[in-house]
């Protein structure tokens, strides 16, 4: 296997919104100029919405401003309704995500609807973005496993995915959210999934909770998956929240894809000097056993 | 896939004889038994080496008697030399394991000896270990990488395989020392190695140093690999020794393959408890996801 990888680095988002402490402006900002130091050419910076549920990703808008988003068509922030998209598109967004996931269980949990009517909320928003300009990501979360409704079948993820790509989204990331699955039963969404949409447009996204981050990611890519979500350092996940952990981490992500013959553009010390970061000044711990490692040896 | 797959649990010795502090005899008999009761039927209880050297091992004959592995055909011991062989014998072993490495650098630095010269070494004593019913085990180290001499040939450990397999070995276990190959170093040892041993009588032994560990073992197992090694909790590394890491969790290996369809007749919570044991009786701290997740659900 030879080509390219892109890593769509995460850790700014989805790595921070459940942290358990107030993190400093100025703390979020330094963490996306580490990133794009060490090569990073697409992460997400952060997401438009409810500061009382999410008050981490509350000055999303000042950190675009600071780390130039206007001018980085790489840069995505996650919104959650048109209102949301105000707030992005007035910050000059070049990318949005928006999110749904495959059990209607899970939806009505984390977004408050089923997720027929999510896609139908999603669907003007989707489209006023994409009359802006602005490229759109759809996540789809639970692609195997919902913690209220149990496994997810393969053809109920196809079935959002269509959705979202006939609304308009231009590339549908695969949220393995419990990071249970085993590299089987990624195959078969992606084979599944890949029916609908082409391979180019789908990116993994993992969770590292039982430990299969690593086999899965390198099951997507061996099956064609040519982007990948990951987060420096394992970050992600709430001390507080029972069962929860980080996304995979772009240390780990990054030495597998090197060592399997892929470019990714980016550089390991690069990422581990912003998973320092994340250490000395966030208090995260890190999980990735790249980063652990490196620091030993 | 479907199928059995057959763990081998190092826990006992590989993952105790670097142990920082000491050990009471009664706690690795404990260990042992909580593995067997965890359905765990391939084990290797302890090494018959020099006291001297590696201390933990010291008392592997009493362990074996307390544990019954006189009656035991899955009960396998380390040996290092003749010596070690008289003891195992009189111990009443039925499986014995000796090893050697594909890097002449590292078989130098730990065994004393050129890989051709521990070859020669070991020939008598494998000889006369089969003349006396017992299974043989061949250990292969170092089979991608020599923290010594950089990256090794697949060929060169096809060659050693061989070796052992002339002058007796029932089984070749391939050894990833350091933890630093990806999936595609791993399949190009297999691959070779399968040119000379029939797939069911090869071994695959990974560290999770670089986080690989379960993606490598995913690879050999899909490549028709059917035995592999793992210990309870990720047990293993020393604390002072840099950059060492542990074998790979048997907790993730058992729960990513029974994801994947295999049979192995473990019982994860078996495993659990034995991780628990060693965590809160031998201050061990477990690497394992797996145990994380489970612990916290």
């Amino acid at each position: 296997m030879t080509g390219a990888v892109t890593i769509v680095e995460v850790g700014p988002r989805d790595g921070l919104q459940a942290h358990p402490h107030p993190i400093e402006t100025a703390a979020r900002i330094k963490l996306v100029s580490l990133l794009r130091k060490a090569g990073v050419r697409r992460l997400e910076v952060g997401a438009f919405v409810s500061p009382a549920r999410v008050p981490r990703m509350a000055d999303t808008g000042a950190v675009m401003e600071a780390v130039g988003s206007r001018e980085e068509p790489g840069d995505m922030v996650l919104i959650a309704n048109e209102r949301g998209l105000d707030q992005a598109l007035e910050h000059g967004a070049r990318a949005i995500a928006v999110f749904t996931a495959a059990s209607d269980a899970f939806a009505e949990r984390n977004i408050g609807s089923t997720v027929a009517a999510s896609l139908d909320r999603f669907a003007p928003i989707v489209s006023r973005a994409r009359s802006a300009g602005v490229f759109v990501r759809g996540y789809i979360s639970t692609i195997t496993d919902c913690p209220y409704a149990g496994p997810v079948e393969p053809d109920a993820v196809k079935n959002v995915a269509r959705a979202l790509d006939a609304m308009g989204c231009a590339e549908i990331a695969l949220g393995e959210t419990l990071g249970r699955a085993t590299p089987n039963r990624i195959a078969a969404v992606v084979d599944a999934v890949a029916t609908a949409i082409p391979l180019d447009r789908i990116a993994a996204h993992f969770h590292d909770t039982y430990g299969m981050g690593l086999a899965n990611v390198r099951e997507a890519v061996r099956l064609g998956v040519r982007t990948v979500d990951a987060a420096a350092g394992g970050l992600g996940g709430c001390p507080f929240a029972p069962g929860a952990a980080g996304n995979v981490a772009t240390e780990d992500v990054v030495y597998m894809l090197h060592g399997l013959g892929f470019e990714t553009g980016i550089d390991l010390d690069g990422i581990r000097a912003a998973t320092r970061f994340c250490r000395d000044e966030l208090g995260v711990v890190p999980t990735s056993r790249v980063f652990a490692a490196m620091a030993k040896a």
